[in-house]
């Protein structure tokens, strides 16, 4: 049958890595497909490095425009990144009735709504499997494995960096600053980390995936977005005394008042399994009403993990290009018709429970105050920690973990607690899910 | 949009599920498939029980061949389960030109290819993904999710009524026999359990995973099947003490000289994510050359997880009943005309590690002699462990764990071994997969 012809616009870490896996288990993948498919042309600015890659089997060129209009190419894999140039790409093969993958979660998070209606009025794809979670086929699962299910939450480990970071602060006892310094050395980290560890990238995927479980429009603008750089490996130590594992989730859940969607580090029982994925490794673990909890497992990034999504979402495209866009799954799950706007709640509005860390003069009657305010604000603690104070110190630490409350209650009784005397410095608080 | 008929066959756990799931989420499943899946007909010798659960929601019946020549029946969901009048009933909605949706997994394993290859003929869907690890979307993930690879091999925990007996076996330091009492007890285990504890229903559902991984033809005859029956806890203890846990898993790989297909008590290393998977749950591990590893979690059984799996196939086949049979997904992940035929290796050819287990006289000398013997089949030692005789006892228990073998090679050390005069009794063996 004849090969479907793949325009490929930047061929880096993912582009190589798509390139070589196509050439490697082509022969394999046709017999899944039914027909070959073939990089027909790639477009990359560093027009050296792409023929030495590419070993003339194809057209090569630096300019990305011609390829969105070239009428030989069926599917434009886009995996240029960012989201000024990609998204007039993006847009452009669309409007020139080409299918699109692409791995570009930042501009999906951000502009998945306009391109998914142009894609929409056109009758053409856009297939975004790579764009979370790497190699995890995470969004098939949700828009179609799990489509019996009033989905509730989904609680991820979806940035690699920063799963490396706290795994190594955990085993290794050392602070943020200087874990970040190792994993920039192995590459586990960009000389600029800011987008990994202050938790952008993980809301950018959490966003597509909340869309795709509610079947709510992308709502990145309004995501709750904490980093882990200021975490202090003393609370990593302390949860681990208390059960718990502190992991960078992103967390999304559909309440009767609207939906949570953030990111931020998070306490969670140290027996769950998704607490035990380490390294740079992902996770997703998603809560459905019919089926339970379930949980996707395996590398985040990389040239071919992710290239394993992009490849696959080619063959899906290869099977479905000539059909009737009925018949093709929608790209958000739910048909456009059907999509609804659930309000994204503020964090004030959000339940859950919470580590606390005070240091505190070491007197008698400091606990007292403390739970009397706690108590005022309906909250109730399940698990202490004091810690001994030194011989000569003259303060210590009380670690707590509450049972849950809503965030704007536990922020009025920390505002109450950090002005008693007996309290010294700023108050550390965490959030906790048992993920049950 | 016009509903799609469902004639459901079969309420008992799964039926039973099926159908109330459906009416519960129906509005959002609608929203997902773009046109209602409704429940037209329910066929069951229990005609009270149906009336009962359907309360009149639709019609009711005895006849299950009336169903699947009902003219108004678009899809078939067949969850009688057994091999003989399953098989007619199915085989006779394909001729009528339904498409099927079943969980029956020791149907499709002993008669997938006659079943498959009658569906390709006339033009219709068979769906199964809840014949394998209940509400985990593991068909749609080896079949769609993965299609960039080449898979290598596949293992998985895929009955929870074995590893929930494991699990208490190694929590509790209690006996198979014990332990199965509780679990039939608590509803884990049938009255008569032998198909679980045997192995069989792994090696059903391990069959139908590797015929999709690896584009082969059903394979289910020539499998390798142990079951946990015959299992000491002292093994459990002493793997333990090695960093290993022991659990059943159907394996499944593909290596140069054919395709291994076995079902064992295996020991995986404790810090694997897999050997942490307890009580009844499931759990796929998937090596593919791209992706490497990746992990699907959840429930295995149970009536709304396993309707779960029933529920998205019926969405796919709604999105797809109309569509060219070319825009499918091919049933077993291959094109029908791109299938091979590898052959499955006998056990005797299979390399893995192993574990043995020798009780020996407590004299100078056995060490030395057994170790020579291994060192003759050209096996070396990764670890070994040898038990302090207590007071006055006079035999001992040695435990080594191997590096890879062939079977061939260590049965015959095996052999040799016990033919020792300082050797007493039967030697343990069991297998042990690093599943990296």
């Amino acid at each position: 049958m004849k090969p479907i012809n793949v325009g490929l616009l930047g061929i880096g870490t993912v582009g190589g890595g798509t390139f070589s896996v196509l050439a490697r288990n082509g022969e394999e993948i046709a017999r899944r497909a039914g027909r070959p498919i073939q990089v027909s042309v790639v477009a990359d600015r560093n027009l050296e490095r792409t023929r030495r890659l590419t070993k003339d089997s194809c057209r090569v060129t630096d300019d990305a425009f011609a390829v969105v209009s070239d009428p030989d190419v069926d599917i434009v894999v886009e995996l240029i990144g960012g989201d000024s140039v990609a998204k007039e790409l993006v847009l452009q093969a669309i409007a020139n009735g080409k299918h699109v993958v692409t791995a570009n979660k930042a501009l999906l998070a951000k502009h998945g709504n306009e391109i998914f209606a142009a894609a929409q009025k056109k009758g053409v794809m856009v297939a975004f499997e790579a764009a979370v979670a790497g190699g995890i086929p995470i969004i098939k699962a949700l828009r179609e494995g799990l489509t019996a299910n009033r989905i509730e939450w989904i609680a991820g480990i979806i940035n690699g960096t920063t799963n490396f970071i706290l795994s190594e602060m955990r085993d290794k006892g050392l602070s943020f600053d200087v874990v970040l310094k190792e994993a920039q050395r192995l590459g586990y980290a960009e000389a600029d980390p800011t987008f990994d560890v202050e938790g952008v990238d993980a809301a950018h995927k959490l966003s597509i995936m909340s869309a795709i479980a509610f079947g709510n429009s992308m709502s990145f603008d309004q995501a709750h977005i904490e980093g882990i750089s200021q975490l202090d490996a003393a609370d990593i130590r302390y949860a681990e005394q208390l059960g718990y594992r502190i992991k960078l989730l992103g967390i999304t859940k559909r309440t009767s008042e609207g939906v949570e969607l953030r990111v931020h580090p998070t306490l969670i029982p140290t027996r769950r399994l998704i607490a035990n994925v380490e390294g740079a490794m992902n996770a997703v673990l998603v809560k459905g009403d019919a089926v339970g909890p379930t949980l996707y497992y395996g590398k985040g990034a990389g040239a071919e993990p992710t290239a394993s999504a992009v490849i696959a979402d080619l063959v899906d495209v290869t099977r479905m290009h000539t059909a009737d866009p009925e018949h093709r799954v929608p790209h958000l799950a739910f048909q456009p018709d059907a999509m609804v706007d659930l309000p994204i709640l503020p964090m004030a509005d959000v339940i859950t429970s919470y580590y606390l860390r005070l240091r505190v003069a070491d007197r008698t009657g400091v606990l007292a105050d403390v739970t009397r305010i706690l108590a005022d604000q309906e909250i109730s603690i399940d698990a202490m920690i004091q810690r001994e104070p030194a011989e000569g110190e003259e303060q210590t630490e009380i670690i707590m973990l509450t049972h849950q409350t809503r965030e704007r209650n536990i922020d009025a009784a920390i505002t109450r607690i950090a002005s008693l005397d007996a309290v010294k410095g700023a108050i550390v608080r965490l959030r906790l899910e048992e993920l049950l």
